[in-house]
């Protein structure tokens, strides 16, 4: 396995980014924008099938975009992108591959061919498991079918699953998934405070096996469950997924029921591999298969068009309101309620990959990387937060996705009224955040000009869905090329966790000068 | 009704300010914070009953914090809160007062007699109806005890209820409470999937009962009940909660059904009010009146010691952090499963209040003002966002809150460790957030110098949790002072409205050179 290692021309790179930043100075508010959008919609609109990304609410020239494009040539953008789809080094930190997209592909796609192998068996197997619990031919220990599932992770293994499952409710079965993830006992108390242990499947994921959070939950599952259907019973009724079978074996996993995906997936991009476990029984293999291939077709649009491609262009748009613009953070509205996790999903994945101040060199960057990612489904957000976005004193550029039709269009002419009312809210508040409207009574006033991409598709299928993943993915990379990070590690999320197993240890040295154990902060009444 | 107008000296403001930037930018990072941590716990520390106030990891000094109490005397902090008390117009651009404090008063409080007398009818009414619902004696259409809620509003008639039912799980009843705010119908038609019309009662809240979001669902809801039990029966088994009866009747509430709020009643602070009705259903009118005297123990701190108060410090410290030191936003993350809908809760109450950039005096402010609000619960947020707190490239300010008890304690000892490895985990983080610890392999370097705020308290009971709201609503109302903004109005919420109507009812002339009608947009495909 080659390690990839770019060569950056400083001269050039500095060149472009002088010219970028005066065309930027340059380029003040749109002077008309409702003359100019139709030309700048040419340019700034793109579409993936029926999915339509328009940028042209953002006031940034084309000029500007042309320049990034060439920032993208000099950082070496496609080489990064080229060396991780065939197998390279690309996670140096942690000398490993990056090959998610692998999971998405089929045998004729443009990955390694030992690498499609295994991926094929591993995900034979899960789907295997998925449609079995899904058609009774998986039973619980007692002989009955599963009407429910404790999905037990946390972070890269918790959010995919939790955030896919909901966003397809329209697609889901019957079965009952839920998921448990923090170490507070509320939460597993809460969830399974009505569900039958007899007739329950616990899947517990963790990259590692050792993620304390995970395998606490674990085991306070496996005690509700033994409490209940004896310990055998309960050992039957739960399956690992993991990297590392042997970790898991000896917790206690039955090795027949320890799913396994490879090292080199990253957590926050697990959702493509056994991880979806949860997924695929909720929605079964047909519309699974249908969610991979939706993610898929973005690996063939960026290797066709990377330079064009919609991943490009955000990840050039959120640079350059970041460290030309100042942004501090990046606001995500999808106007669907099933998308209530979308946000939370992005955060951790843009947050987590590109939330570094090291270069892949080793040295310290000089730019600001990534902004904080945050938001909120809309209406509800209209509601609540939407009032500093008018009017507050930052410019805080937005998302807004929206399908065209309800998932649950088939339903009621009803339905399809309240959807259109839905989209007409997205619309009117992109209008109203990039126009604005002159008031000479000030607190009545709207600047307008905020920056706004519409993300727009006909409904919120498991094939759009694997595309919306695959294309915020995409761009996180895309932007961690420009910041020059690498976004496969998070060594970051270390240093906490020590505090904390010394404090549960009873170590004295830390919160020092402070009730400095543990017990004397408990015991503060 | 007197109108509160400041009479500011500029001049004072300006040497205040400008001493406050010297200061700060000679204050460097802490030398040596295991020192000095002890001394600056005495000054940046304080308590409220056993709710404690840490803010000795901030990196500012004894001295700004000294400056900026000079500051809110300029400011005129303490005549603002005094003239809200007693019931003077403070929210100028509407004309109105904001009494909400009143509605966890009792009558010997400090607020004017007249708005108690008028606060305790209506608190009296709602109550009863949530004991009637409660203990059965008020019975669905048929006769049967209700066994679940359906409450319909949003933004401030839904974060309310919908954070606190959810925060205080532990004391609820086995009533099913459950919430509807976003107009796309895939949310009513998931909540209402399992419920059983025949014993779920609707609770509608709507401010002026004209909410296109609250009246769409309230219609959508009926129409649920009325198929499955009858026009009449569902006309029997609804409340409406608003400031406007006429409205409500209007639309087709039975008048005996009808429960008022005051109009000086903001939104995003009415929980307190009749609004609160899902919550007083939840854990009844024992822990309900708990909640509000909770809030009480808070405005009677701010009586009592407003310079010297935890909300005047928080607000401070968050003044300092946007204006002086550039943080672009701040992040809320509850050790509490139950406190899911915490960040977002406060995300309205902050950024609604004081997301805004014309002062009092309506001309436009000179400095920004609210910072995005956002966050997520401890653990997972540890799992998702962290790394980026740790070893991004901006400093993000924190608020990090954590029970030193379970509510759930009295379980099981299982569940007692459980809690104390919650604890360990949020001390953990403020420890290396704060601390950092030096590494020469760069990528595995952490500076430290974030600054948090710790907010610990033995127990999230109901009156904990009147009281965190309470202090955060006196931080919002504080920088409102330091900002010189209105925190009651919203008028931009207005806008977008404007939009969204004119695309429902097919106008042309907006979304300009775009597909320009709804229907075309929602026809591509």
């Amino acid at each position: 396995m080659n390690t990839f290692s770019p060569d950056y021309n400083e001269n050039k790179i500095n060149n472009i980014l002088l010219s970028l930043s005066k065309e930027i100075s340059s380029f003040s508010n749109l002077k008309n924008p409702s003359i100019s959008l139709k030309k700048r919609r040419e340019f700034f609109t793109k579409e993936l099938e029926d999915l339509t990304f328009d940028a042209s609410r953002h006031n940034i020239s084309i000029k500007t975009i042309e320049l990034s494009k060439k920032l993208l040539q000099e950082m070496k953008t496609n080489q990064f992108l080229e060396a991780m789809w065939s197998g390279k080094v690309v996670n140096i930190t942690e000398n490993r591959q990056a090959l998610h997209p692998a999971l998405r592909g089929s045998r004729d796609s443009f990955f390694p061919k030992d690498i499609m192998n295994e991926v094929s068996k591993q995900k034979k197997q899960m789907l295997k498991i998925a449609e079995g619990v899904r058609n009774g031919n998986i039973k619980s220990h007692s002989g009955k079918k599963y009407t429910s599932v404790l999905a037990i992770g946390i972070g890269g293994s918790d959010l995919g699953p939790r955030m896919s499952v909901k966003a397809l409710t329209p697609f889901k079965s019957n079965i009952d998934v839920r998921f448990v993830s923090n170490i507070d006992p509320s939460e597993l108390i809460n969830v399974t405070a009505d569900l039958d242990p007899s007739k329950t499947l616990i899947i517990v994921s963790s990259k590692t096996f050792t993620t304390i959070e995970t395998l606490t939950n674990a085991k306070a599952a496996f005690n509700w469950l033994a409490k209940n259907i004896g310990e055998i019973g309960a050992k039957n009724q739960q399956y690992a997924i993991t990297s590392n079978f042997n970790n898991a074996k000896i917790f206690g996993f039955d090795t027949t029921k320890i799913l396994l995906f490879s090292e080199w997936v990253g957590g926050r991009t697990s959702i493509w591999s056994s991880v979806g476990l949860p997924l695929a029984i909720s929605i079964g293999e047909k519309l699974f298969k249908e969610f991979l291939l939706g993610g898929y077709s973005v690996d063939k649009h960026m290797k066709n068009e990377m330079t064009n491609s919609i991943p490009s262009l955000m990840a050039v748009l959120g640079y350059i309101h970041r460290n030309q613009l100042g942004a501090g953070s990046h606001c995500i509205i999808p106007y669907d309620a099933n998308l209530l996790y979308f946000p939370s999903y992005l955060q951790q994945l843009e947050m987590e990959s590109n939330g570094k101040s090291v270069s892949i060199k080793g040295d310290c960057i000089k730019s600001s990387s990534v902004p904080v990612v945050w938001g909120l489904v809309g209406t509800d957000a209209q509601h609540s937060f939407f009032q500093m976005l008018h009017q507050g004193t930052d410019k805080i550029p937005l998302d807004i996705l929206v399908a065209r039709e309800s998932a649950y269009a088939d339903k009621n002419k009803d339905i399809i009224e309240r959807h259109r009312m839905l989209v007409a809210n997205a619309l009117g508040q992109v209008e109203a955040l990039h126009k604005g409207s002159k008031n000479i009574s000030k607190h009545k006033n709207f600047d307008g000009g905020r920056s706004i991409s519409l993300i727009s598709y006909n409904k919120l299928t498991p094939y759009t869905l694997g595309s919306l993943i695959a294309i915020y993915e995409y761009k996180v990379i895309v932007q961690s090329t420009l910041w020059r990070v690498n976004p496969f590690d998070q060594f970051g999320v270390e240093l906490g966790k020590k505090y904390a197993n010394n404090l549960i240890e009873g170590n004295e040295t830390i919160f020092t000068n402070e009730p400095n154990k543990l017990e004397n902060f408990l015991n503060l009444k």
